[in-house]
C-alpha cells in the first residue's frame, strides 16, 4: 500500500507559507508502515488540481488532500475530486445541521448562506467531523483507491487526522511497521563514512540504510520493515552494532538527539558547568546550549571577546602570546578556554577563535581556520580546523566542533560528586 | 513562464526533514514574476523520478530539482534526467579538476574515486560552482525547457541559486515585469497593522498590497506588474508613501533588510562600537550581528550573563539590586547595559534579561518577561515587554526587540567623529 499527498492552495507556491502538511503526515504514515511515495502542492486552480488527481489516482492506492475546503470560490478541493472521478456533487442538508451548524452555535455566531458548500458530499463520500473548524472534510472509497480530504489549517488538519483518519488507515492498511533507527556522527564526510561501510550499504535491503549529510555533521537511518515493532528492531540490531564497530568513535547520539542536547545531558549527569568564550563564533555556541530548557543549571555565561582588547581585559589573555602568535592561534585558544573556566569560576571552559571570512584571510591563516580548546583545568584539549563554506557555514561548523570537544572532554573525566 | 520544483529525498517523504526548499525557490521565483505552478517530493527510487521528471517536462517550462547531487549510489538525479531526457552522461575530466578537486585541496582531504560521478555531465548541460560543498550543478537546455540540478544541503543550494541560477533566470524569463517593494516593521502586530491600511489593502489589485507575518514583526509587500521594472516602482511608489505616512514610525527597512543588518550600517555609518550583555537570549543577540560581514568594525565583543555570579563579576552589577529588584528587573537591565559599555569600552551597551520558560515564571514575573536597556552613557533607555510563544520564540523576539532599540536609541544619538 502506497500514499501520495497533495497540499492545495497559491499561497504555498508563492512561498507565503510552508507545506507543513507534507511533514507531519510523512511521520504518521511512516509510524503505520505506509510507504509514501510523492508529495505535491498545486495551486488554487481548478484544472491542475484535477489533474493532479487523476495522476495520483493512477500511481498511489492512499491520497490525502489537504486544502481548499472552506466555503469560497478558490476552496476548489470538492470540485475537483468529483470531476477527477466523475462522481456528483450533492448537498446534503442533514449534514449541514449535525456536521457544520453546532459549530456556528458554539461560536456564537450565524452561518453564512456559502457555508453550505461545506456540505456538499462527494459520490457516496463519507463526512468527516472536524472538531476545530467549520469545514468538515471527506473520506471517499472509489476504485480501489481511498482519498481523503482534510482541511488546510494545520491545527484542524492533525486534529482530524488522529481522530479521524489514522483510526481508519490502521483498519485498511492491515499488520506491518516500519521502524527507524538514526546513528549521529561527527567529525567525518560523507563520503568516508560511507565508505567505511560500504559493503553494508550495498547489500542491505531490509533493514536499507540511509546515509545522509548535515551541516558539518551526519548521520545513517537504519530502516526495518516488519510485521511489529520489536521484529523491525530485531533487524535493525545488527546492522547498527556492525556500524558501531566500524565507526563508533564518530557516533555522538541516536535518534532524535543534537549534539547540545548530549552535551547538556552529560553535564547534566556530571553536574558540573562550562563557560564559552566565543571569537568568530559570536554567542552561537552559547546559543546552541541556551535553546535548550534548564540549561541554566549547566552554563554559567560565556565572554564574546571579538576585539583583541576584550580578549584581553576580560578573558586576562597575555598580550605577549596576542603579539607572537597572534588572535588566532593554538595558545591564544588554550589562554581563552582556561581564561573564562577560571573568570566564571567554573568547572569546564571551552574556547573558539577563528577568520570566519569572507575576508580577513592570509596565506598562512586562511579563512575557515578555527582553533578551539576545552579544559577542565587539569587537561586542556586544542584543536585545529580548516573549516570550508560560507561565514555562516565555517561559524556553525566552529559551533558543533567545540561542542564535540567538550563532549570528548567530558566523556574522559571523572564525574564529580 | 511557469516552473516547478521537485525535491529529491526519502527522507523528506519519511518526514525526517521537511522540504525547505521548496519555501526558499517559491519566495525567489515570485521576485522574479515566474510562476510557479507545482511543488512536488519523490524518493531517492530511479523508476520514480524519471516518470515525475517526465510530467514536468511536459507541464513547465521551468524545472528545479534539489538533491541527489552527492556522490553515492543513492544520489540518482543525474541518471534520472539523462534517462528522462534521453540524453548521454559522459564523465568530464576537465570539470572534475576545476570544479571538484580545488574544494578538496581547500578541505586538505583526499577526494574519493566516488567524486568523480559528481563530474558526469548530462548532453551539453553547463556545470554551476558550488563554492559551499563537493557537488556542482548543472543547467540544462533540452527542448525549450530550462532544467537546473541543484544540491540538496540548503545552504549550498540557495548559495548556487544566488549565485549562479538567479541571473540564468533573469535572463531567460525576459518580457514584462513583476516588481516588489518590501517594507520592514517592528513593533506593531500584524492585525493592528492590517486594519491602519484596511482600505488600500481592499482596493488595490496592480499593486498588490500583502502583508505576512513573521517571528515578532511583519512586513508589507507592495508588487506590481509592468511592462518594464521603471513602470512597475512608478506603480509602487504612492502607495509605499501612503503606507509610509500611515506606518512610518515602525517602519525600519526594506526589501532585503534584516533588523541586524540596519543596525550594523547605521553603526557603520556613526563610526561607534556596541556591546551586549545578554542573560536569557544566551548570545542569540551577538550572533544576529555577528552573522554579518565585517561586524568586527562595529562589535566589541559581549558577556553572557546567565548566572547571577557572572553578572555581579563580570558586569559589575550590585548584589543589593540583585537581592532587592531580582535579576529581571528594569534596575538590573540597565545596570548590565551600562555595565558591558563601561567594561568594553565601547560607545554602547545593550542589555538583555528576561524569562524565556518553559519554566521560572511567576505570578509577578511570568514567562516571557523580558527587559531590554540600552545606552550610549549619558542617555539610558529601558523597555519591559512580556512576548508570548515558545522559549525559542522568546528569545528570537527579545533579540530583535533589543536591535530595534539600539536602532533608535542610535538615530537619536549625534554622529561622533
Amino acid at each position: 500500500m502506497n500514499a501520495e499527498f497533495i497540499a492545495l492552495g497559491t499561497e504555498i507556491l508563492l512561498g507565503d507559507i510552508a507545506n507543513s502538511h507534507a511533514r507531519f503526515l510523512s511521520l504518521e504514515f511512516a509510524k503505520l508502515g505506509i510507504g509514501v511515495y510523492y508529495h505535491a502542492a498545486v495551486g488554487d486552480h481548478l484544472g491542475r488540481i484535477v489533474s493532479q488527481l487523476q495522476l495520483a489516482l493512477e500511481r498511489s492506492q492512499v491520497i490525502v488532500i489537504t486544502g481548499g475546503l472552506g466555503p469560497t470560490d478558490d476552496d476548489l478541493t470538492r470540485n475537483a475530486v468529483a470531476k477527477a472521478c466523475d462522481l456528483p456533487l450533492v448537498y446534503d442538508e442533514d449534514a449541514f445541521q449535525s456536521l457544520i451548524v453546532p459549530y456556528f452555535d458554539k461560536l456564537g455566531r450565524p452561518y453564512l448562506e456559502v457555508h453550505k458548500r461545506q456540505a456538499e458530499r462527494i459520490g457516496d463520500a463519507k463526512f468527516l467531523p472536524n472538531a476545530r473548524g467549520t469545514a468538515p472534510g471527506q473520506y471517499l472509497e472509489w476504485n480501489g483507491r481511498h482519498l481523503f480530504l482534510l482541511p488546510g489549517p494545520p491545527l484542524e488538519m492533525q486534529g482530524m487526522y488522529s481522530d479521524e483518519v489514522k483510526p481508519i488507515l490502521e483498519r485498511i492498511s492491515g499488520s506491518g511497521s516500519i521502524t527507524s533507527r538514526v546513528l549521529h556522527l561527527f567529525g567525518i564526510g560523507e563520503s568516508a563514512a560511507e565508505a567505511k561501510v560500504l559493503d553494508l550499504l550495498q547489500t542491505q535491503s531490509n533493514p536499507t540504510i540511509a546515509p545522509l549529510a548535515g551541516e558539518g555533521e551526519m548521520l545513517f537511518r537504519i530502516t526495518a520493515k516488519a510485521q511489529t515493532k520489536e521484529e523491525a528492531l530485531a533487524l535493525i540490531a545488527p546492522i547498527e552494532k556492525e556500524i558501531t564497530a566500524r565507526l563508533g568513535q564518530y557516533i555522538y547520539g541516536y535518534d532524535e538527539d543534537t549534539l547540545s542536547l548530549v552535551v547538556f545531558r552529560r553535564l547534566l549527569e556530571k553536574r558540573v558547568k562550562v563557560g564559552f568564550a566565543e571569537s568568530c563564533t559570536g554567542g552561537l555556541l552559547s546559543s546552541m546550549l541556551v535553546d535548550i530548557p534548564g540549561s541554566s543549571e549547566v552554563f554559567a555565561g560565556s565572554v564574546i571577546a571579538y576585539h583583541n582588547e576584550v580578549k584581553v581585559a576580560q578573558l586576562g589573555l597575555s598580550e605577549s602570546i596576542l603579539l607572537k602568535d597572534g588572535a588566532v592561534s593554538e595558545e591564544t585558544a588554550k589562554q581563552m578556554a582556561l581564561g573564562i573556566q577560571n573568570r566564571l569560576n567554573c568547572d569546564f571552559g571551552v574556547s573558539v577563535t577563528g577568520i570566519a571570512g569572507p575576508t580577513g584571510g592570509t596565506a598562512d591563516k586562511p579563512v575557515g581556520l578555527v582553533y578551539v580548546a576545552a579544559t577542565n583545568g587539569q587537561t586542556t584539549t586544542v584543536a585545529r580546523h580548516v573549516f570550508p563554506g560560507s561565514r555562516m557555514q565555517v561559524r556553525v561548523r566552529a559551533a558543533k566542533a567545540a561542542l564535540k570537544q567538550l563532549l570528548d572532554l567530558l566523556n574522559d573525566t571523572e564525574v564529580k560528586i
